[in-house]
């Protein structure tokens, strides 16, 4: 994204030196040995770019503590791996696409709500499964153990428990944190935005998950992303899959994850994977097989119910059927052309217990983003082109509130987080690809003028359009050239321009010029107000 | 804030022992001892409540890794210290606060930015004085060292030189993270907000250093608070004013940290501190009084420029003389009735270079408010009551963006920071105090039915309201009673209802009933969005 060139600073460096707890020279310059070897061992393994980097960079804030030679120590100018800085074209962008989002939730009656960046550590603990790993914990600096958001779900169930809220609708609009290799062309980072929606409370079944999904596909129509897809499955189908075709209990979640790399693997490696890795039996394997390849609607549905093997499991009769109820409400809602019962989908998390869905964008990947590091991830097309993966998912967790509760009691929730980074990516590709010029502020007019001596008056006149509520500029310059006011008009889009001289002093008018037309006409100064607003309605 | 109920989950506790580094029982029951013993010993000391729970809690959580009684183990439910959770409620006051705040900057022409909540820990390295000790550091797990952010102000700076930018007027909202001594009732917590605007860029003398004042005036008019004053000072003025008091050089930032002290304590103390903490002459600290007890305006500035002792400090002078500059700006901004030239104006950061400045509410603190921590900071009032403490603060840093610059290059810059969370602590406190409730949706109807089995009608018709724009909810329930639905409208402020039944759908109508006059009225089903429109403007 950003340059990062190496800095030398020598204040910095002799601040942190004198705070160092590695104070001793010789320590350092061991440390500095082994990061050395680090490096020599990743280039040696052609480890990836980043991770090289990575290590440069501490064997260089290294070298910059050992302080060698006077005054020419260096660090690293940028942010932490896997972070971005939003610049304000990026901030104009993300500021339109939470816009439409927000008004979405607000138009279905959500209240939001916010917690703290960081949960107590033992809040997120046993909460991801294998993920935990990629959990930011924060020093132990005396006090509580501390660990970064790692989604909004466990903090708002923990919200809940610690209130004793037995029903809301929320949204949530806030950055978590996972130490995840990052892949940012393809917007993955490791700070990134959740847009969480969720519905708690215990309500006549499937209605909230119908309303959860009627979400997703008017927030992915509003954004205009192209076409897209909202698989559709349930844990308790998986399961009651599972258990029909002889995986041992178990081996339910593990196997489940490998399912859930269906839309990036062929299923040859996927088979593979479950019973070279994870050690199940071929027939189990294939049985599977036949299941996942399954996708279609309420017609699937009741046709599975039929299924002699899979209508032995209660688990899966009782998903079958609110996958029907849920059908039903998804068609009172208007959305079924986009949504597709798929027997492949899985997710990931551990803590679902009914409907989970994710929506896809079957739109195709340009040359330049599928070559980050998901290259293969990426490979498994569908007809409409390269998916760029999943843009919202979610699901009903109906236990995950009572794990905070002092007496276990349950809260049923279901909701949907909205991939808002994959998003942002595209949106910013399709603003370079157009011609149209992102603004980055909403200026309405800028106060100039041609001759000389006039800062104070133009101060004036900017200070009369303030008071009356009107977006005003002024360069701070004594005595700017006009042709610089309107330069700085044209490069950042302001329309207007109000100009003053001594004529217009004398005559009590100023000169409103249109930036575009370059036309201008004196307005009257009490009625100058009134004029920008009317223009830039 | 909230309760924090001691909870048992047997799970979570299963989950933590086998992670644990700890496993060692021998080992936990020694840290269990250890823990014990600094309870002890804080209760012994009186230590403050809040570090006895932080103490008790960690006793807790090592008892719960134990495990001694089978599945009754406990851990604490509560957000780390000094943090809180936002409810609905609060999260609407702080969006009229953030939208009067946006609206201001936006008015001034500003742009947005965004950085990562963390920086590489060198970044922010030696930019704090004596409060780096309260940065919060990312544990090493591996890869870079990260630290929270400290403030807004650093991050930007790294940003304007890692893009090389040389001019930009920017503001930035969001959470920044200091392990101080909350005081949460006094709205000082550890995660807070901060709301900052600055004006980076080489311009002529004191132009953006006014506006940055005009707009602290203009958003803490429109906040409505109360009266308030902005005091203003300069670094120059102030170095100026110890050399000339016969400090010695080395010893100019710490007696600065002491005069910062004097909004807060008598000037006895703070003489006291001087003389006997930093052994300072008393003769200087004496000189140093007749200063620091001096306020005005342009007047001020003028007469000092006489001062036969402060006027032999050209950076005195330097300062006097922009001083006088900035309140003929003030002046054509109309600020000048809420702005003091305040000689003991100090403030704590290290980084400023010319104008400071700081803004204080004048109202009385409820007395709920007044028995937190800050008490005794609290006791040195004023005039119109006591002072709550500052609400905005800021001021000139030209020398923080070429600490980052590789060839030193400086971007001169002036900036204010907003302290929101004073800010809403008191919003909060008034909309405790009205008798208006605080609405947090915006939903404009219910759609509802008097008779049973309509629930596929209702989802119909919320369907057509939604994708007409319409904020519209429906309850999650097949056959809910008229009067829950009703109350629902009554609790959350909903102003319409829009009645289903078998002679309404037979007629083409929907039944329109205004919840607070209960007056209800046919309306054809057609018209419905335009007449609910005309209705909600």
């Amino acid at each position: 994204m950003f340059a990062t060139p190496v800095v030398s600073v020598q204040s910095q460096v002799h601040h942190r030196l004198s705070q160092s707890t590695m104070a001793d020279k010789a320590e350092i310059q061991e440390a500095i040995k082994t990061q050395g070897e680090v490096v020599r061992k990743l280039k040696a393994e052609k480890a990836s770019k980043d991770q090289i980097d990575e290590e440069v960079a501490k064997l260089l804030a290294l070298k910059a503590q050992l302080g060698g030679d006077e005054g020419k120590h260096t660090f690293v100018l940028k942010t932490a791996k896997g972070t971005r800085d939003y610049n304000p074209k990026q901030m104009a962008i993300r500021e339109k696409v939470f816009n439409i989002i927000i008004n979405c939730f607000k138009r279905h009656g959500a209240e939001t709500i916010d917690t703290p960046v960081f949960e107590l550590k033992e809040t997120l603990t046993g909460k991801y499964g294998e993920d935990s790993k990629l959990i930011y914990d924060l020093k132990d600096q005396g006090g509580e153990l501390l660990s970064l958001r790692y989604d909004l779900t466990v903090p708002f169930a923990r919200y809940l428990a610690m209130n004793k809220i037995t029903n809301i609708k929320r949204y949530h609009i806030a950055k978590v944190y996972r130490r995840d290799n990052p892949a940012m062309t393809r917007g993955r980072y490791r700070e990134f935005y959740q847009c969480d929606f969720d519905i708690a409370g215990q309500y006549d079944a499937m209605i909230p998950d119908a309303e959860c999904l009627k979400i997703v596909y008017e927030i992915l129509s509003e954004l205009d992303l192209g076409d897209f897809r909202i698989k559709v499955n349930d844990r308790r189908i998986l399961d009651g899959m599972f258990a029909v075709c002889g995986v041992p209990d178990e081996k339910f979640r593990t196997i489940c994850s490998t399912v859930d790399k269906l839309d990036k693997m062929a299923w040859e490696d996927v088979k593979n994977e479950m019973v070279n890795e994870k050690g199940l039996s071929e027939d189990a394997a294939d049985q599977i097989g036949g299941y996942v390849s399954m996708q279609g609607g309420k017609d699937l549905a009741e046709r599975l119910l039929q299924d002699p093997k899979l209508s032995k499991s209660k688990q899966a009769c009782a998903g079958l059927t609110d996958m029907k109820q849920l059908f039903t409400y998804l068609e009172l809602f208007q959305v079924t052309d986009k949504v597709v019962f798929d027997l492949s989908l899985a997710r990931g998390l551990d803590y679902y217990t009914g409907v989970i869905y994710e929506a896809v964008l079957s739109q195709t990947v340009p040359a330049s983003a599928s070559t980050g590091a998901e290259q293969n991830g990426a490979a498994a097309g569908d007809e409409a082109g390269v998916s760029v993966g999943s843009v919202a998912g979610g699901g009903r967790y109906d236990g995950l509130v009572g794990m905070f509760d002092p007496k276990g009691r349950k809260v049923p929730c279901v909701g949907v987080s909205i991939g808002i980074e994959r998003i942002f990516s595209i949106m910013e590709q399709k603003a370079e690809a157009s011609s149209e010029k992102v603004r980055t502020t909403e200026t309405q007019v800028l106060v100039a003028s041609a001759q000389k001596n006039l800062l104070e008056e133009r101060l004036k006149l900017t200070t009369e359009l303030w008071n009356a509520g009107i977006k005003a500029e002024v360069l701070y310059k004594k005595n700017p050239k006009l042709l610089s006011q309107l330069q700085h008009c044209e490069e950042t889009g302001i329309p207007l321009v109000a100009i003053l001289g001594e004529q217009e002093l004398k005559d009590g008018v100023v000169k409103l010029r249109n930036v575009a037309s370059r036309e201008e006409v004196d307005v009257p100064r009490l009625n100058l107000v009134d004029e920008i607003k009317k223009r830039t309605l």
